[in-house]
């Protein structure tokens, strides 16, 4: 199944399925993480024209790895960082707010305070019930599905705040900042032996990777993340970065008006334009 | 106005306040977010008698900073790091997770993964309403108030996680690793000129600061985190750990059955023992 949230013109963000390009609601009142919660009921279906997507859930927290090598050799290189020993035995993770998130087809605000915007190309999976302590190998038993996720970060910014220690703040987060979508796949119709993520800026590939690469498997990242802390429904792990999945490994900037796609297989395209920079009046 | 969440028998928790000892039932179908988005509306009030207090509420989000020059510095030479550059400049932060609060006179969980749990003694303020680029000057006027904040934290788990850059992960983060309380204090009831924050582990001062010697303020950090970003009601945002408010400064661990006490003037003293190592069984 491919759940989204579309925009109802009547009311509150609804729960449709995809039916090829058919945008279905599914029946239900509620939003995504309600649905999840209730076992996603499929109630009467009726078709919607001319869906308008928004993200497909606006999620309860995010949590985000760093499980791809190859991001992490590249991107540390660009920091000026070393990656470190540590890496590879821990899978560490920062997180983000829900608030922050915005969806397909939309603009994406360049905030005031940074000179460098860049894109994150990563896959997520969505947590699907309560569950603490989770093992490595028991993992698919608590995600609903699969999503991509567009961390946009603000690479000056990080610079200056990782030296502090405390991983990133504002170079990860403002409104806006975490890209969610086209859809949310569930396990079934996803082989992510096979899976491939790409992001391509104005129509040109930059980078992208097999999800089989990463060094920490999501296994790894929920049995971490569940470790005495009970995970819910609806909240959002990350897989990091793929290879070459943001501009910092290339060192190639985004300028107002790019064309952002990020493609994995069943799920689709996330395609975004980069906004104008913001200028505060004061 | 000292405003607390009291556990009702009959139903959810309840907002209450305190008059002297007593507390007192506001009147308000709703939780602690809900009492603060509705203007703090009091109606009829009766008494509660052997009221349980509970986390002054759930917060939607926590942000922790880290404001305190002393605690950096000793903090970091324990964890055998420098004081880089950046912090002078910049107000980092960290964010975690609403759902891991655990409020006064509850026995703290030590996870299954540390041996050196550890407390941090911070005051926290809680957002009254949404704003967007709040000027460091304008900052009381998106407060709802005051409340203490013990940070709980795994040292060696800290350890491992920080070189990787993203910050603290399974270092700060397990079910009820921050607590909060006793109460909520308004700031027409707060002199941060004055105001001493202290930690007593069993009876005996561990160590403690003034508010005022923060190296970035309360406006500094709300002005941070508010850029390009809508702060909501009920997201918690710490001035992270006073000046000797851990035990990392000192080399002194915590031991289980060990009492915590910190107060922070008419915000009154968050009591808490800490729990027997967890263990597991698999």
């Amino acid at each position: 199944m491919k759940f989204v949230t579309y925009a109802s013109p009547a009311g509150p963000p609804r729960v449709g399925r995809l039916d090829g390009e058919t945008v279905l609601d599914v029946g239900f009142d509620g939003d995504m993480i309600a649905f999840i919660e209730a076992g996603a009921p499929i109630g009467a279906e009726r078709a919607v024209p001319d869906a308008r997507l928004l993200a497909p859930l606006v999620p309860r927290s995010f949590r985000d790895f760093l499980a791809f090598e190859g991001h992490l050799t590249n991107a540390y290189k660009n920091l000026g960082r070393d990656v470190p020993a540590e890496w590879y035995e821990v899978p560490v993770y920062y997180r983000s707010m829900g608030t922050t998130v915005t969806g397909p087809d939309t603009v994406l605000p360049w905030p005031s305070y940074t000179r460098q915007l860049d894109h994150e190309l990563e896959l997520a999976v969505v947590i699907g019930r309560a569950a603490r302590d989770v093992r490595a190998e028991d993992w698919l038993d608590v995600v609903f599905g699969f999503t991509i996720w567009n961390d946009m970060s603000a690479r000056d910014v990080q610079r200056r705040e990782l030296p502090v220690g405390m991983g990133p703040a504002k170079a990860k987060e403002w409104d806006g900042s975490n890209v969610l979508g086209p859809c949310l796949v569930t396990p079934d119709e996803i082989d992510l032996e096979t899976l491939e993520l790409e992001v391509r800026v104005n129509g040109e590939r930059w980078g992208g990777d097999r999800v089989s690469a990463m060094h920490h498997t999501f296994g790894d990242l929920i049995a971490y993340a569940s470790q005495d802390q009970t995970l819910l429904p609806g909240e959002v792990l990350g897989s990091g970065t793929a290879t070459g999945g943001s501009g910092l490994e290339l060192d190639r900037w985004l300028r107002p008006g790019d064309l952002i796609e990020m493609e994995a297989g069943p799920i689709g395209v996330l395609r975004n334009t980069v906004g104008q920079p913001n200028r505060k009046e004061n």
